[in-house]
């Protein structure tokens, strides 16, 4: 197999994985700086989601680091194939994740109102969903 | 290539397209009949990606039945390319669409108190709307 930029083992493999690691832990801090993403199930499942994300490609730009530094070629069929399938069910997950999130901030931001983003919606926000809880018991 | 169960212009994937094509449809009759999705993007955007999962699941159910009448072989690799790249992209809008109305779904009928399946939640659910457009006007 030939070995083009972007396969396992080589920089840019190890430079994307980095990347993709970085986002991950991105999105979770600033889905957990918030205060109130506990009363959210989408926004829960987001995290655990980039969670995933971040184990999965920490391990696999340590992998490709190790390969890069002890010169090894990673284009064994069985590893490949792992790599595809662990890939394909963390960016299943992901846009999961994503899209139901989205669905939500666009909910909160755009259909309930002209809402800003600023101090006053996030206030919104939180009485949204701190007032509708007890009101419907 | 070899002919196994599924591939295009078989018995197999004319009846699965069809059962995609139905269950499109279905999707959309439901959301359809309610009252006030108009008011929630993500479920108009998932009446628009399951439109499109229509239109190309008939699309190539019509190709598979044209196949199997003319005894026709639809193993050209442009074909088949085409073919992937199309379920590719429906799969994955209708993955977001799918994602983005659960996340809504999710939030009225289970992050905002107990809500119930009835009469009353689809009342709770209409006010929650009608009621918020103006106030934060």
């Amino acid at each position: 197999m030939r070995a083009f930029p972007g396969s396992p083992g080589t920089l840019t493999s190890l430079f994307l994985r980095i990347v993709q690691c970085v986002f991950a832990a991105g999105s979770i801090a600033s889905m957990a700086t918030t205060t109130s993403f506990f009363n959210f199930t989408a926004f829960c499942y987001l995290i655990a989601s980039m969670g995933l994300q971040v184990v999965w490609s920490f391990a696999l730009a340590l992998l490709d680091g190790i390969a890069l530094v002890k010169k090894k070629v990673l284009h064994n069929p069985i590893l490949v194939s792992l790599f595809v399938v662990g890939d394909w069910v963390t960016a299943t997950l992901s846009l999961a994740a994503a899209s139901s999130s989205a669905g939500i901030a666009v909910l909160y931001f755009n259909d309930l109102g002209n809402c800003k983003f600023g101090e006053e919606c996030q206030k919104y926000q939180l009485l949204l969903v701190f007032f509708h809880i007890p009101r419907n018991r």
